[in-house]
């Protein structure tokens, strides 16, 4: 084929295909992959997994590609028993494989969610600003999305919140903890008052948990497991975001009914087994978490130091401002090498907390876009 | 814990929650997962996987490990260029990047399809029996499904069909070639017809075309691009069940609109890689492909001699009986160490060809199976 040869088929328009109306003109969601030195923009872990996690992972792969003519077990037995172990032993509660759910990264569980409670006629709500696919697998789901508001300061007033869950109802509600822009997150007792006001199911959202000194969600599940479902990821603190893994808390009939909606064999072997080996180094892997705490207040420090306005953060990253105009800050950033992220706030950017290396690099930077960017 | 404590939320039973109507009662789809010593059940290929490609599939996952803390390319590039080489050279059509989509499964793909194009107040067919996931996904994503016919041999009456297509219009057709669990393919003027005739959208399903003699609807891409989407995977003829890898060939903007649905970082890091690799060893895994299809005709020959009524296919699988229970008698092959499948078909079991050595065991059952249990 010569650079002049069309593609096949390439005389079609998207307008000319039969899209669902509320697709059209959209664009495919995703912070943009580029190739920059510092990359601070989705909330990774920067540590690569240690040398012993790669081997054990690539041996656990290996010894399962040997059997890839056969299909996976359907219901990840062994890796639902082992992250069953793992978050009892992190919360305390006494967690079993009937209690644990997992997919494709946390974002195929909440599609599973809302296939199961949501979808038309169906509603889910959530405080914005807030993890924006919430809203985005509420349409992929044709669930109506209601946004609720947070304070000017990002957190949630509980009272005003549990009076709001009471008046409206939603059918799901999503309450990210710690939120993901902003970076706080929840008391036990807060999220249980709002849990026992809502009528509906309660999806807290935990992707970020391991980075908070807050008790997990996962505490109400005994007391609340006719409402409550917990969501983790191993994306985050885990440094496992290119495996893809993501799982549920909850109580085993809400593990049955995710079963109802899931495509089956929906987790491959590879995922199954590779998850698995970095779940035995969880000691290891976790061990960043705290070197990454330390940074994250180190980074606080230093852009407050620089006159930026700073969100308080529990988890790997900071909300930060106030920009006169955000896009062009973020421009500003990328052009001098490092590539953070522009969440739709006005004024603000957030920023993930890397390396300590990265981190300086970006501090260095943020000194010198704080003198014509931001707005005292 | 002990064995009488109760698991956390064990108490909740599912009937409390809030499911949606359509849920309520239904069971998780799928074959029982039996550990029995010949499983004939899924149209798995029999062969494992040769040495040199597990030893590749483990070295590109060990190389992708490395760098699991980050998240993986999006867009899986790398992964659809190779499929786009690997397709255009099997069907002779230029196909490039922008022509091919991928995802975990072809389950997933079908997913998206249906959730871009179907829909809340749109519309599904398929001619059945044909692949039971197609309805399901219709359900999962709330489309309506309507059931064709098929004639009483299982084929597809073109005309008929063609005609039936002008007159319900359905937002999406399915036809799946060769059909699964039946067997049958259909020619490519037959396909030709049938697109022509529909108003909406074809998806082709082609899960089995490697075994199949019949030229691929692919290459109608270039002149019904418009309407026509190809869906395949590496489950079967590529031995690649356990890696979970379903891909799409159709126009680009079409691949584009599945891009506004997709879930963000579907594709894993692994998958990506351990596809790629498998990819590269395609000539001595679809070697086998030629062996399974004489393994085929010896088994058909064999089922007819032995009294069994066999309907022709040209895929991994043989649809025979006819049995006066057929529940009855996939009970009496189990029994005797052969697990095959009960497809719903009255009269009817389904059993997936494999190695010379389980292909001979299910015979030499079959034939005891027939003496009390075929209808003649």
């Amino acid at each position: 084929m010569t650079a002049t040869t069309p593609a096949v088929g390439g005389e079609v328009g998207i307008e000319e295909l039969p899209l669902r109306a509320d697709l059209r003109g959209k664009s495919p969601y995703g912070a943009p992959q580029l190739d920059v030195a510092v990359r601070l923009n989705t909330n990774e872990n920067p540590y690569p997994p240690p040398p012993e996690l790669v081997a054990d992972v690539t041996a656990a792969v290996g010894a399962a590609a040997a059997a890839l003519n056969r299909y996976p077990d359907r219901d990840a037995v062994a890796l639902r028993t082992d992250l069953a172990a793992y978050l009892g032993a992190a919360t305390g509660v006494p967690l079993t494989v009937a209690n644990l759910w997992a997919a494709n990264g946390s974002n195929e569980i909440l599609q599973q969610i809302l296939q199961a409670f949501g979808g038309p006629g169906r509603t889910a709500l959530g405080f914005e600003p807030s993890y924006s696919m919430h809203p985005i697998i509420a349409a992929g789901t044709r669930t109506e999305w209601l946004a609720a508001p947070r304070r000017a300061d990002f957190s949630i007033d509980v009272d005003a919140a549990a009076a709001l869950l009471r008046d409206r109802a939603p059918d799901v509600t999503f309450l990210t903890s710690p939120n993901n822009p902003t970076g706080q997150s929840l008391e036990p007792a807060e999220l249980a008052t709002l849990i026992e006001a809502a009528p509906g199911l309660v999806v807290v959202d935990e992707a970020y948990a391991e980075f908070s000194d807050r008790s997990s969600a996962i505490t109400l599940l005994g007391t609340l497991g006719h409402k409550l479902l917990v969501s983790r990821t191993m994306s985050k603190a885990f440094a496992f975001a290119g495996g893809r893994l993501g799982y549920l808390a909850a109580a085993p009939a809400v593990v049955d009914a995710l079963q109802l909606v899931r495509l089956p064999y929906h987790l491959s072997a590879l995922t199954q087994a590779a998850a698995r080996a970095a779940l035995r180094h969880a000691d290891a892997t976790l061990g960043s978490v705290a070197a990454l705490r330390a940074e994250r207040e180190r980074v606080v420090s230093a852009l407050a130091a620089a006159g930026y306005d700073v969100v308080p953060s529990d988890a790997n990253f900071v909300l930060f401002g106030r920009f006169a105009d955000a896009p062009r800050a973020w421009r500003a950033f990328l052009a001098r090498g490092v590539l953070i992220r522009d969440v739709g706030i006005a004024g603000r950017l957030r920023v993930t907390i890397g390396t300590p290396g990265e981190n300086d690099a970006f501090l260095k930077v943020a000194a010198d876009v704080a003198r014509t960017e931001v707005v005292q």
